[in-house]
């Protein structure tokens, strides 16, 4: 008993410690994103700031300070690649919303409702550009091609998620090429920029990519999962997913324990959207209770245990600890 | 009257020969350009193929192929350098269509009509960042930073003139910047890149880029003034800044020469775009009537004036006559 409570006194005392490191890395993260956003063209300001004031978690970021400095990184420009990313992922954000018709963001109005369409899309570009300039600034181009790279790949993911709406025939292999696509690609090249800029040789640059993809997977994994949780939990709507009409792993894996006679009017509602209100209201509660979200987490899981493996690989060390310390956050995360 | 003819036949021959040169160029680019459509992603492959089959004047790569050539440069590179920037300029082209919710672009309809709004996003985002992937392979920094601030400066550009439609103040100035923004920074950066692969001397990359920015500026200022030629010349509906509410040069000028008593009429209806369209033609053939298009096609003569002085300083030979015969076909262009 007593040794019980010392033991949870010490992981106690880890988490704090950890959340103190994220929260200092957060703030230099924070500062060095305003240092870039006050250096785009004047016109794009105002939009960028928008966004980026709306908050988020900052996790691209934090993986490349992080894993630079995992890696012996102690070049201050390490905050500005994460500034970097963090701001293709505003721009990304901004298109996202617009092509959504998202009226919201983070809690926050979406910057095209704020400011227009046209605004957001070409604030999005600005962005886009500005954030390669700042890798330039690396002058190293293995850098400058994995951001392009991530870049063309999570809006070729986005495309393609587009293209399978309503697709009830998409399967597993197409989901997870979709979700490394649009979410896994950009979080990997987070880690592995980091890397680079730390000078890792090409086994640990190769590590920390593989760990931002398996990590990227996670993320995405739970957040799927998480579309059928209570909006008291998560602060964001429940079923979008299932509303938008994609078919992720949460709605296969709920098919497959559908009984045969089931299957024919799920499918139908499923892929003409033709769901009432009420008939989601049901679909999301059953799906709640099928199991099927705990099924993703336990993938989400292995991807997880997949990271850590390519975490052991680093060097030991504060920075690897709160890296493997995030891989659990996002195992657990709620929101 | 012997040596007219003889003079004018001479003359057909130059015209023949440039004409030749320039389309021998279009079709190495055309073939370039498919090969890097070919190589996108393959859910933003159709959407690329769609605009790039519309065609265009292919100016941009042109610049860039005929400026490199001139300056010595023998690199196959170029041709996927001029590439990347009609790439990069589809990518701008995709965007403004969805923003503009234009209907046609190049005669073709436009690709969101097609594709859907947020394809065409997705797929401007896709380009932008194979555009940059190309410019990489350059290994040159000079080349990837000249293209990615162009980019941002492209966009900035339209938030800015975004911003001041229907704004009747928008002065001689604020004008310039626009199209600077928006057109002529492209169009420099197309020719600068050029230089930059040569590897000419700084003077020189000096003179490509002021060349096709002063170029730039001149295309941008003969498109204004074709907003008010005829819909049978220019292929394009009469008008349309017009309706847009753009204040360009044209609009400044025709204020500049209305009666104080008929200005506050003309103002209002600018600014609240209420003209009935009736007033909008009665307007359009005003505009022709009092001399305003000719005036901008003058001032576009005086840049590509400027244009000339520093093709002048490049070596001797057939692309930079080929420049030189572009210079006079903006200046002359009717659609």
């Amino acid at each position: 008993m007593e040794f019980g409570v010392i033991a949870l006194k010490l992981e106690f005392g880890w988490f704090c410690m950890y959340k103190s490191i994220l929260r200092a890395e957060e703030k230099e993260i924070s500062a060095a994103l305003l240092r870039e956003v006050e250096a785009l063209e004047p016109a794009a300001r105002p939009l960028a700031r928008h966004v980026i004031e709306a908050g988020g978690k900052r996790i691209r970021p934090l993986l490349t300070v992080l894993m630079g400095k995992a890696l012996g990184c102690g070049d201050p420009l390490l905050y500005a690649l994460a500034a970097g990313i963090e701001l293709l992922h505003g721009a990304t954000l901004m298109h996202d919303d617009v092509l959504d018709v998202a009226e919201t963001r983070r809690g926050a109005p979406a910057a095209h409702t704020v400011f227009g369409a046209g605004r957001a899309i070409l604030a999005g570009d600005v962005l886009l550009a500005a954030c390669m300039r700042i890798m330039l600034r690396s002058r190293k181009f293995d850098i400058i091609d994995s951001v392009a790279l991530a870049a063309a790949q999570t809006a070729a993911g986005e495309v393609e998620e587009m293209d399978n709406l309503r697709n009830v025939r998409l399967d597993f292999d197409g989901y997870m090429r979709i979700i490394i696509g649009k979410t896994a690609r950009l979080v990997s090249c987070a880690c592995e920029i980091g890397a680079m800029l730390a000078g890792a040789a090409a086994e640990r640059i190769g590590d920390a990519a593989a760990f931002g993809l398996e990590l990227g997977i996670a993320f995405q994994l739970v957040d799927d999962a998480l579309d059928v949780a209570p909006e008291s939990v998560t602060g964001k709507p429940v079923g979008g997913d299932l509303r938008e009409g994609k078919f992720t792993l949460l709605a296969q894996f709920y098919l497959e324990g559908l009984p045969q006679t089931e299957r024919g009017h799920f499918l139908r509602g499923f892929s003409q959207g033709s769901f009432s209100e009420a008939e989601l209201r049901e679909l999301v509660s059953r799906m709640r209770a099928c199991g099927c979200a705990e099924r993703l987490r336990a993938l989400a899981g292995e991807h997880l245990l997949k990271a850590g493996r390519h975490l052991e690989r680093l060097p030991a060390g504060r920075e690897k600890d709160t890296l493997g310390f995030l891989l659990n956050y996002i195992k657990e995360r709620d929101h």
